[in-house]
């Protein structure tokens, strides 16, 4: 427990200081308290400064030692050749932990920097301070009202998302995208170069963390290969692991270096990874946010044969065919849901295989909630995709059609009450005039509307077909693991 | 030129009838006649209508053969079973070419649609009038204020893109999604079934088309594949011929024959023609856009070495990644523009290897525009990616910063105007909530800027890489046509 209680301090500090902030409101360590008082630390802050008295209001001073109460724990912003002397008066000072922010370590590549880098380890294990970082953005947990660097902006309200990031950029980045498709988080982690506490740490506490249901990953590389698989393939059993693993390319592999200053690694290596752990893959900041946000809804097992719901054949045809791209099925409806369907739906202009295509827009609600129940109804439908394309021809004549487009849109969020099976919207994304703005609002609107209401929400029928693809296969993978491969979908 | 009159007739007609339109506003007819008046269309138009006298303001007629004037073109929007009838007065009047937006023929699958159909076909040979369609929504030629349904709002403005699609959604869909995107086109056409005149012929005539530079195509199906491959393969050479073919997985298939009555058609047939003809392969809405788009933008040809310039370790590993990924490679620099890059870029939290890493968003706008300089001069880079994220941090500190980032806005247009490497821009897409929409204000506009700077623009790496690696695949086809082997990398 004396693990936890290290992680306790760094993700619920009751007390903290920031070494290197100043009274220049543009320098790093000034930004970074900035920060931390705008989104609303809970606790006591106290800027340490040699040259300050008083910094954005707070009491500053000269040393982390002259602080006259117990400081939990400490940010270190100052200039890397001056933090091992900082770290070493927090061990004076009896600080349990220390995020180190400063770059200009190992990532350098250079020997200067190894080495400070090296000091710093040293310092720590005989000083007894666990150390997030170097070369970090912080750690973001809206319980405990901490932030990262830029981060005051970010959601207060609690989530069940962890995530760790290797980059700092990323950390930031995926935080801050994150909030408009309502994705909330337990805890984030930009963790640099792991000189201490590195990802795996993080995850075994993740693992036991009540907050954290879903654990998503940036990496470039690990410290401990073996520990870190071994790791996963444990953890990802009862929470999902979502790992986004950049550098593996040529170039991909060079940027790492210099960044984090961790090897990259093989292709081939965490191609094993991710078969024998089971480890959610995905490729991008789009494709994490898409699948964490699929995972963040839904948490029962779904098969991957899918329905497709929309208006147009072109609609219909490039939804299975992305579908089929990304792994799903489109199979055909049993005959019993082509009989419903066809009273349902016009023999002209449309069709009732699946994919389905309505005809067109003006289909009525309850004709078209019948629709949609029929097809959910289908033993041979594991999920459902919904596909609308239609807002910016019913903004551009609101007047008239726009209450009639509001109740269309209430309609998936009926069924996806009323029954189980799994329901994903495609809400097509606006065109990118300045003058269509407007349109943009209702489409974020709407959005919004359906993440409420517990329906993943996609722009384009890709993004949304990768998402589902990547929940389906974690549990495939878990039920061939439990069912001595029994496959969903047979 | 017999052969190009009948073309003539369909873009430039100076007189059109729709017949189908009546006093009823929501009758397909109507609302097709209405987007024609709204659009402008520049000549004669003239409802055709047994019972009104008078349609949206316009003179009706009972009977095509009751116009007084010469009609050059004839929109036919009855129900398919009048369709015959109609097509024989048509005849009777001496009309040249006709669209049939009508559906419920062929593409219903049943004989008496196929009939109808073979019937139509048998009329238009014996009297001597062209066929577009049926089951299609129509022809758009800014030039001639021509428009498709519903296309009232299209872009008045010509450009060098023709798009033939097979899909009547995806014809609206792909001009309304463009227009925000800057692509101007100079003649569109919805074909639906291609009873008569099909993609083939309309290639043949864009081929010579002295207004189109660019052919894009959406198809489910082809009538005579031997004669689409040849004609594809000798008009690549000379104007890009960019193909999304849908339908090629299971369900795609099955609603492939359910929308046009086409035959999808065996992926291994397909790749065989995207590796014979050299024409461009996309595979959705939005990589038919980014390609077009970039086609646009660049004529000359490009080779496949990238430089990434950036901030953050993190988005030049995904840069690089996305890159290695689509085909392109990220070489290092020589050591002449890495001597002249040590000079700019700070040795600390950055990074002068390719991709660049500027490590802060601040890089006055003068080093950044010679640290650009020095890439775009490396004798081993082709084109440059610039990757920006960092518009929500300067707008929402916008009093103090917004006039800095106007200035590193412009730096990328100042280089791409002086030298003659491709640039092109991710400038990475705005956070969703509704609270931030006056950013993606910002974004639309700053797109724009780059847009009329001659520079393609894109919301996310991976589809920038995705684009200028489609762009450099269709020149080395050409390159190794006409040399023999000799690629452009090498």
């Amino acid at each position: 427990m004396e693990r936890l209680r290290e992680f306790e301090t760094i993700f619920y500090p009751k007390s903290v200081a920031v070494i290197g902030a100043s009274t220049e409101t543009t320098k790093f360590g000034t930004v970074f308290l900035d920060s931390l008082v705008q989104f609303g630390f809970k606790g006591k802050i106290y800027p340490v400064n040699p040259q300050a008295k008083e910094i954005l209001g707070l009491k500053a001073y000269p040393n982390v030692k002259d602080i006259p109460d117990p400081v939990d724990l400490v940010f270190i912003t100052v200039p890397a050749s001056a933090v091992p002397k900082v770290l070493e008066d927090c061990v004076t000072k009896n600080v349990r932990a220390v995020v180190i922010l400063t770059a200009g370590f190992g990532e350098t590549g250079k020997e200067e920097g190894r080495k400070l880098e090296r000091e710093i380890v040293r310092i720590s294990k005989e000083g007894n301070v666990r150390v997030v970082g170097p070369n970090c953005f912080g750690v973001y947990c809206p319980a405990s009202g901490l932030t990262l660097l830029p981060g005051a902006n970010f959601s207060k309200e609690s989530g069940n998302v962890a995530f760790l990031s290797q980059s700092g950029g990323y950390a930031e980045r995926f935080c801050q995208e994150a909030k408009g498709w309502g994705i909330r988080f337990s805890k984030v982690v930009s963790y640099g170069n792991a000189c201490d506490l590195n990802e795996t740490n993080f995850i075994e506490y993740l693992a036991e963390d009540s907050e954290t249901r879903i654990i998503a990953l940036y990496v470039e590389g690990v410290k401990d290969g073996q520990r870190f698989l071994q790791t996963v393939q444990k953890v990802n059993k009862r929470k999902p692991v979502i790992v986004w693993k950049g550098g593996l390319s040529e170039g991909g592999g060079r940027a790492v270096a210099s960044h984090t200053g961790a090897l990259g690694g093989r292709k081939e290596i965490w191609d094993a990874f991710f078969r024998q752990t089971g480890a959610v893959r995905v490729n991008s900041l789009e494709e994490l946010i898409d699948t964490v946000l699929i995972f963040q809804h839904f948490s029962s097992s779904c098969g991957r044969r899918v329905a497709v719901v929309g208006t147009g054949g072109g609609t219909g045809v490039a939804a299975a065919d992305a579908c089929e791209r990304a792994g799903l099925l489109v199979p055909a409806f049993n005959a019993e849901t082509l009989e419903q369907l066809r009273r349902l739906i016009p023999p002209i202009g449309a069709s009732i295989q699946n994919p389905i295509d309505l005809g067109n827009p003006w289909t009525s609600p309850p004709i078209y909630r019948r629709i949609i129940e029929a097809v959910s109804s289908d033993p041979q439908i594991d999920a459902l995709i919904i596909v609308m394309w239609h807002l910016p021809l019913f903004y551009a004549r609101r007047e008239l059609l726009w209450k009639f487009f509001q109740q269309i849109v209430e309609v998936p969020i009926t069924i996806s009450k009323r029954q189980r099976k799994p329901v994903v919207m495609v809400l097509c994304a606006t065109p990118t005039e300045v003058e269509m703005l407007e349109v943009e609002g209702e489409w974020r609107r709407i959005k919004d509307r359906y993440l409420a209401a517990g329906i993943p929400v996609y722009p384009t029928v890709e993004r949304t077909t990768k998402a589902l693809a990547n929940f389906v296969a974690y549990h495939k993978f878990q039920k061939h693991e439990t069912d001595l491969g029994l496959s969903l979908e047979g």
